[in-house]
């Protein structure tokens, strides 16, 4: 019988249904020299027990120390709010524990920083969950990069929209509240773009940027004639320098009406180009200037066959998978990497980084300014 | 503690997986009234072994008898080979087990009309496994026609085309032969497309057509200097007249270069038009005649939200669901007709007219001549 | 000086505008050796007077005898409706004009044949406006699929689609009447997706297929409580077999809601496959089956650069052209076989076996049998 | 008969082309009260005299000077390169004569408002031809948010992407020279963007961005052993804030390896969101969140029916135009603002405040701030 690692989760609500869904997953489809057991979950509300049997969780608690100090468990897993990150992880890594955490890693680059080092310190796996990586035509696009496909890289463009906020009648909740969603489009979307930079281009070196709230404040959710002010950000718009000279522009936005989970990004270089959106995430686009002129043209990779990243554990050629698996991907890697002792990435460097890229982009946005990173 | 569903199981390769999986993933997606347990998978060869610890199932057997005939079982699922289906079909019925079955339905409309007449005999739930129905967007797809939006249907394409055969030097697989396969595209494929155009359209009343076989001989896998025949058609294409009198055209392939899956339809009538890609499943095109005519035009639906059929259940609005999930769809809809205790759909009576179609496709393409359905 | 080519067009409408268009442009763009002359435009009524003082001609005249008796004129277009053209075209060749005939070529393949016999007894040159052929994503296919890029032709598909008259509510036309038609879509659209296929994959050699005649009667124009009898068909569907084995499908309608002029074809091999939309005439959609595997996808070729067909003479790469210079092309060849003293093609042959082919399409409908070609 | 207009036009190469074409196409489209002549066209170099043979001029001349003294010349039409538009527009403005000048209006703002000036004291119309304001799905587009289609615009996101230049062995062209240039892709290619962004949304009044020489030299034309100094930008990215509060970004380049003449734009809005493609110029994307929400999605437009603007002159629905014809709409819309005495738009206004935005993004790039327009 194989190897048990005892999986703990924080948070029950939509990630906590993806991290589960991943857990559950992986075992049929990937040959895992393990098997993950989904212990305990955790949540502060009555229904969590609800979503421990319907997930499969063995049981639930209703405080996260009991996680963390749970000598079962093998792995935490942070899928709660952004604000409890930085004390569970700190703790569960003092527990010696392995760490799976959401992203954005803290609500700060000191949390991070803290994080990073705490994990390290107890020299605990840990990785931060940017999932977009393990898409497989995300990884198509980072093999041609590296591959040289594109020659030198000058122009990366991202944008991730969503449209839930468009309409100035969505009433107030709380991610329009900076205290308890730290930050608005820049840090919640932006997040996923300049961890996808990082991963195809590389490290940036400095940006200017803005951010605004425009629809200022929104009625209240009891109440429809009290109003209550935005705090956080609804679009950003950023400009960068990447350190191999490469030029960035990236696009965040709650209220770009007709885009629900829109997260595209373009990569040109001096022998091609490719082009990738999330609503479609099955798919590459790819230009290549080295083919036979009269024939070039934009190409659509349907990233479903054996060859490309994961999908021979799937179904044959041409049966997309859906946006789920980026998970199990990732639980995946994870998993393989506790098993053979090695440092996964993205990891908590990766969730340091990224909030460093943040906070200078809403810095540039704030003074009006270009900011060193 | 929930009343629990025993499902038995036949076969365990391809589709063997895919129904593992949706029995696994929908008690986590769907309030279901009652608790599916995999108890027993069946597969000739040892490796089913395997894959019963891999899918999860308690135990496997290598005789599918032992299935039907096991008291605990109440609903036996198959998924082997199409000749072995009307065997433990009628076995099954006569047991009283419930049957959820793959498609093709029988070998023959013979077979599958005796297929019916044991399920309806003996009063148990019977499901023909077209799981292109519980696609969202198919759904959407049939709503909008019964609502009206099309006005009347004119037109109806559908194709299904992959090019797993195209090449010559593909080498000779059981699938070629028709002893074994029973039939080639027109029935493994265009019982698909078939049962999509009786699903959004209704029935078929004559048929004219014809098929190939491109590609005679293929080279023996083990001796590449040893050629076999081929007898089943690599490609096939027929015309349809529909008794609402709309005309329809069908294209089913195994050699069609550049396709992996693409099941593809159009429907178009006075009012609107549809176009639905197997390989964007989350996708559904759209065109309406009585909007303002300036800025009429395709639309590009994503059938994501919770507004569309069973996506409630899953992600947020943008995030795709793959593949398999029309299985869970499948599932999920057998096992709450069988706890509310009414025939769902599609049943054996859409799987034998299926294949009377089917047949007559095969007879038209014969005999060059048009045959009434 | 040049050497002039005088012209003399009989019609002046839609097609008229067409031809005087490409007549004035092709000096500006081509160099030819030659000056064409807009010498003389025939129409039947007033309003000749206007449309050649817009486009551009000396003169024009109430009667195409006139034209075609004229020792000045070169070249007789015609332009005017089907059922002229037969007698046009007899005269014009019996005084030793050269011919540049619309589509259908005649009401028939009868007339047809009498009108390539006295073309070719006259040893005038002849071209019939099969215009598509002139569009350089077309000729791209062509060269591909000469070139062997698609391998063994397996699939060709075809259909032109429009919608003007898709809603039963459009008034009775001169084109809902078999008598002033001659025929439906089957010989108004099919007579261009057929000339495409003989053009892009050769002869066809037996079809099977029906139409019909969705909308049966009409109100007439002037009085909307009288209705008129269509007597024309709506749409039609047929399939053929090709002479090299390939297998066709074919759709032509008017009622096909959505589509504005969509004439759309795909050709499928062995080793490719490609695809071609008229409302997007300035690309080609290509696959290749012999790159390198996991970056094989469909391409959008945009055919505007110096390397494609006739566009060096246009603008630079990316500008595309519109609709109307396939009459610039069309025109541009017909003047250069002249000169050189070939014959052109498309001529009298094509829209001799064309109509062959439309006749047997329509006798297979009416018949609901195969028909050999 | 009617009255003429007789034109100058001092330029011949690929732009003199484009404007030749154009006022010898409207008159046949357009109906036009007066006559436009080509009367005299200008190049300092011999094969002007082909020039004016191929494109129909009466006769040519080397020195502009003799054009806009000419007192037969009503229209004096500018194509020739950037750095000769101030002195010969002056002149002509001074003679009394109509200006029909090319973008960038002239070499500095200074410049523009030079021309601005002298063609206001003067009182002649004068027309800065930014065409693809002219493009029937660009006015659509305008239409609708000036209808109020897209609610309160949120996003303006523009890009002119070629690619040119995207290979280093480019060989070194008039181009890469800032004296003989003026600037590199802001300006050349992002004065089309900017003029759009004023014309779609509004007034800018601030910027920040970079821009960057990518091939810092190149080999000479001649002699690829010497390497010359590119003086001009390959590439450039900004952000702007508009007067309306709606935020902008934009890039430019000719290095982006993929895009022949790819001009795109998108528009967002509380109530909607446009798209638009110069490469696909007949169409226009548009989503509109104000429908029932189970079917929204993006749909694609094709602009060719007679409800949307100057198609009525050219062809049926779905039969589209060419990339030339927004020249002959321009053209279209100064003459007859010429007959009807009033000030076309864009004018000489918008040419001048199109270069101060362009300059203030180059300080921005430069001096790495924001800066106030």
């Amino acid at each position: 019988m194989k190897k048990r690692l005892n999986i703990g989760l924080i948070g029950y609500r939509f990630m906590g249904k993806a991290h589960s869904n991943a857990l559950r997953t992986i075992p049929m489809f990937f040959d895992l020299p393990v098997e993950p057991v989904l212990k305990v979950i955790c949540g502060l509300k009555d229904d969590v027990a609800a979503a421990a049997q319907m997930y499969g969780w063995q049981r639930y608690v209703h405080d996260w120390n009991e996680v963390v100090a749970d000598p079962e468990i093998d792995i935490v897993a942070i899928a709660s709010p952004g604000y409890t990150h930085a004390k569970i992880a700190v703790a569960a890594a003092a527990n010696g524990k392995h760490i799976f955490c959401e992203k954005p890693l803290g609500m700060s680059s000191d949390e991070a920083g803290v994080m990073y080092e705490a994990a390290r310190k107890n020299k605990v796996k840990h990785m931060v969950n940017f999932n977009y990586r393990r898409i497989p035509a995300v990884l198509l696009a980072r093999k041609l990069v590296q591959d040289g496909r594109l020659g030198r890289i000058y122009h990366f463009k991202a944008s991730y929209q969503q449209d839930w906020a468009a309409d100035p009648a969505v009433p107030y909740l709380w991610r329009f509240d900076q205290r308890l969603a730290g930050a608005g489009s820049v840090a919640d979307k932006g997040s996923h773009i300049i961890d996808l930079a990082r991963f195809l281009v590389g490290e940036m070196i400095a940006v200017a940027g803005m951010s605004d709230i425009f629809i200022k404040e929104r009625a209240s959710l009891g109440n429809a004639q009290l109003k209550e002010e935005v705090t956080t950000d609804d679009a950003a718009l950023f400009v960068a320098r990447f350190a191999n000279g490469a030029l960035g522009t990236f696009q965040t936005s709650r209220i770009a009406t007709g885009y629900k989970n829109a997260l595209q990004f373009e990569i040109g270089g001096s022998k091609g180009c490719l082009r990738f959106n999330l609503e479609r995430l099955n798919e590459l686009e790819a230009y290549f200037a080295d083919e036979e002129s009269s024939t070039q043209g934009f190409r659509r990779i349907l990233v479903t066959g054996p060859e490309h990243e994961y999908m021979d554990r799937w179904w044959p050629p041409g049966h997309i998978i859906g946006w789920e698996h980026a998970f199990s991907h990732q639980y995946y890697e994870f998993i393989k990497a506790i098993v053979e002792d090695y440092l996964p990435q993205p990891n908590f460097y990766d969730g340091l980084i990224n909030q460093q890229v943040i906070e200078a982009v809403e810095r540039a946005a704030q003074e009006k300014t270009w900011v060193t990173i």
